[in-house]
C-alpha cells in the first residue's frame, strides 16, 4: 500500500490545453486561448500555474501537455523544460476524450502501470496543499482499480457547472474521504442548484479524472470501441517519428468528438467504477470576466481590478475589471461593475453581471464575417 | 429701413472657433477641438455647419473665422474658399472679447458701417429658417444702434447655461420680437432654473451678439479702455503684412483674457444698450457626450448612437453613444446609456448621466503627466 503523502512515482499528470474560452473574448481567442493568459495577476499564466501545481505530485519530467499544433511554440515558451515526449499536438481539436485517452494510451505503452491524472490547463486553485491531498487520495483509489474524480465542495448554488452526486463511502485504503459516485448531472437551474448545495451530496464537476491508464482505456472501450481502437492505433506509432505523421493524417479526421464525461465518466459511474474525492480547496474555472474580477478582488466588491501592462488606467469607477493590452490611456468615469477589455484589434465593454453573454457576441461576430478577431 | 427678410448686405458673420471642449475628451482635444468634428452625424463638422448656416445671411466672402494658429490648416481645409482676409489667427487663446472685438475692429477699418454678428463655431441649430429670422431682427436692432443678442427660449430648466432676463418690448423697426434686456444671470441651480422657465422672461444665453462694429468697440471701451486700445492698435496694422507680425508679438501677450459677456454684454445691458431677440429655434451647445447622444437619437432614448467611420460596432446595448476613431471591433454587451469614445491613443468609458464629469478626468490626466493625449 502506498502512503498518500509520499511521492507518487507511478503518477503522470496530463494537461489538456484546449478550448478558446469564448466568454473571455477578446482577451482569449483562437490564437491565444485562455490558458496562455495570466488572468489572476499572479505573474504566471493559467497553464504555468497548472504545471507548477502538478510538479510536486508528478515529479520532474512527468507532466504531459496536450494542445493544438498552433499553440506549440507558445506552450513550449511558457513551460520550461517540456520535452518533445511530453507534448502531444492535436491536428485539430477533437474534444476531451481524444485529448485524455490518447495521452493515456501513449503513456500506457511507455509505462504499463502508469496512473494518469488529467487537469484542465485553465482552472485556478490557490490552496495547493488541499489540492495535493485530494490528488493523493485519488491516486490511491486509482491504484485500487477505480476511476477517481475530484469533486469540488460547492460554495454557492452555481448554475454554470455540472454536479457529481456522491453516494456512500468508497472504503479505499489511502483514500479515506473517497465516496462512491451515484451519477453525473448537467448544469442545474438555480432552484435545483440550491437543493444540491443544501443536500451536501453534490459536488462541482471540475473535470479532474485520475485512473490507471489501462483502466481508463478499458472503460472507454466499453462505450466507444471504435474510437478506442483508433486511439490505440495512434498511440502504437506515436513514439515512432516516421510512422506518427502518416497515422495522424489517416486516423485523426475520423476521431469522434466527445467529452470524456460522456464517454468514460458517466458510463463508468453507472457500472460502479467511479469514485469521487471531495475537494474543499478553492477552485474556479474562470468562466467569464466576472470570475476574473472576483479572483482579482479577492472578495472585495469595491475595487476595480486592473490587468495587463498596456496602458494607463484612470478610473473613478468601483468594482469590475479592466484588461489593457494596448498602450492607450483608459479612462472610466462613474461606471460601476464594468468590464473593459482593450486589445489592439477589438474592444469589449460589458458588466460583470452580463459577462456570461460575451459568448453570444462572439457568435454574432462570427456571423458578421469578422472572424479574424476571434 | 431694411426689410429683415432681405439680404443683409451690411452684415458680416464672425465665428470664434476656439475652446477645446474638455467634456468631449478624448474626441475633442487641443489639436482637434470640438468645432472640427462632426458630432451630429450630418457629414459636416460643427464649424462647417456654422459656416453654411450663416452663408445665406452674410453672403459670399463675408464670414470671418477667428481661431488658433494651430488650427489654421484644419479650418482652411474644412471651409472652402476662406480667404486669408477672412481668417484671424490667434497667437494664443485670449478668450472671447479679444476674438470678437479684434474681428470687429478689423472689419470696421475695412467697412466703417459694418454690422458684425458673432456665433460660436461649435453649436448645433437645425431650424435654419427660425435662426435666420432671428438674425434678421437682430441685424435690424443693430442698425438702430443697439447691441443685440439672440436668447434661446428654454425647453427645459437647464443648469448648464447662463440666462438672459428679458424686459418689455424694445420697439425697434424690423425687430418686432426684440425685447429690452434686464440683466444677464449666471448658471442657476435647478430650483432657480425652474422658476426662470416658468416665468417666461428668461432665455438661454447662447453667446450670439450682433452689433455695428463701431458700437461694439465703443461699448467695450467704456469697460475695458486699455484692452480696446490694444485691439485697435492690432486692427490698424492687421492688413499690413509687414507690420502685423511685430505688432502681434508685442501686443498679444498683454491682451486681457475676459469673456465678452463681462466686457460688453453685461455692462451694456446695465446701460440699457442691449436688446434680445427670443429664438424659438432648436439650439444645443453640445456640451458633453450626453448631448451628442441626444442629438443623434432625436429624442429616442432606446437607440444607441454610433459616430465615426472607424471600426465595426456590435452592440446589444440600448441608448448611449459610441464614437469610433480606431479600426477596431467594438462590442458592447448589456450596457445601457453607455458612452464609449475610442480613439487611437485614449479610450473613455462613461454613461450619459455621468458625461458632465469628463472634464474632471481631463484635469486628472493633466495632473498625471499624460497631457500628450489632451
Amino acid at each position: 500500500m502506498h502512503d498518500a503523502t509520499a511521492s507518487l512515482d507511478d503518477f503522470y499528470a496530463v494537461i489538456p490545453a484546449g478550448g478558446v474560452g469564448s466568454r473571455l473574448w477578446p482577451l482569449s481567442r483562437a490564437e491565444a486561448p485562455k490558458f496562455l493568459h495570466d488572468l489572476t495577476g499572479s505573474g504566471k499564466t493559467l497553464l504555468q500555474s497548472t504545471v507548477d501545481r502538478l510538479a510536486p505530485l508528478a515529479g520532474e519530467g512527468r507532466t504531459m501537455v496536450v494542445t493544438g499544433r498552433a499553440h506549440r511554440s507558445a506552450v513550449e515558451s511558457q513551460v520550461e523544460g517540456l520535452s518533445d515526449a511530453n507534448i502531444v499536438l492535436e491536428a485539430d481539436p477533437r474534444d476531451s476524450t481524444v485529448a485524455i485517452a490518447l495521452a493515456a494510451a501513449i503513456l500506457k505503452r511507455r509505462e504499463p502501470d502508469v496512473i494518469v491524472g488529467s487537469f484542465a490547463a485553465d482552472h485556478v486553485i490557490n490552496d495547493e496543499r488541499g489540492f495535493r491531498r485530494c490528488v493523493g487520495e485519488a491516486v490511491a483509489a486509482a491504484r485500487a482499480g477505480h476511476i477517481a474524480t475530484i469533486g469540488i465542495t460547492p460554495t454557492e448554488p452555481a448554475v454554470g457547472f455540472g454536479y457529481i452526486c456522491a453516494d456512500g463511502p468508497a472504503e479505499i485504503d489511502g483514500a479515506p474521504s473517497a465516496r462512491k459516485v451515484d451519477s453525473f448531472v448537467e448544469k442545474p437551474t438555480l432552484d435545483v442548484a440550491q437543493q444540491y448545495v443544501a443536500s451536501g451530496d453534490y459536488l462541482w464537476n471540475a473535470g479532474m479524472f485520475i485512473a490507471r491508464a489501462d483502466v481508463l482505456i478499458d472503460e472507454l472501450r466499453k462505450s466507444e470501441p471504435e474510437l478506442t481502437d483508433q486511439i490505440e492505433e495512434l498511440a502504437a506509432v506515436w513514439d515512432e517519428p516516421e510512422q506518427r505523421g502518416p497515422a495522424v493524417d489517416r486516423i485523426w479526421p475520423q476521431l469522434k468528438k466527445i467529452a470524456i464525461d460522456y464517454s468514460v465518466a458517466e458510463p463508468a459511474a453507472e457500472r460502479g467504477r467511479l469514485v469521487v474525492v471531495p475537494g474543499d480547496f478553492d477552485w474556479d474555472d474562470v468562466g467569464d470576466f466576472s470570475a476574473v474580477a472576483k479572483l482579482h478582488n479577492q472578495g472585495r466588491n469595491d475595487r476595480l481590478a486592473i490587468l495587463g501592462d498596456g496602458g494607463t488606467v484612470l478610473a473613478d469607477s468601483s468594482a469590475g475589471v479592466v484588461i489593457s493590452q494596448s498602450k492607450r490611456i483608459i479612462s472610466l468615469v462613474g461606471v460601476k461593475d464594468i468590464v473593459v477589455v482593450d486589445t489592439p484589434d477589438a474592444l469589449l465593454v460589458t458588466t460583470t453581471e452580463q459577462a456570461q453573454r460575451v459568448k453570444q457576441v462572439v457568435d454574432a461576430i462570427r456571423r458578421s464575417g469578422n472572424s479574424d478577431v476571434l
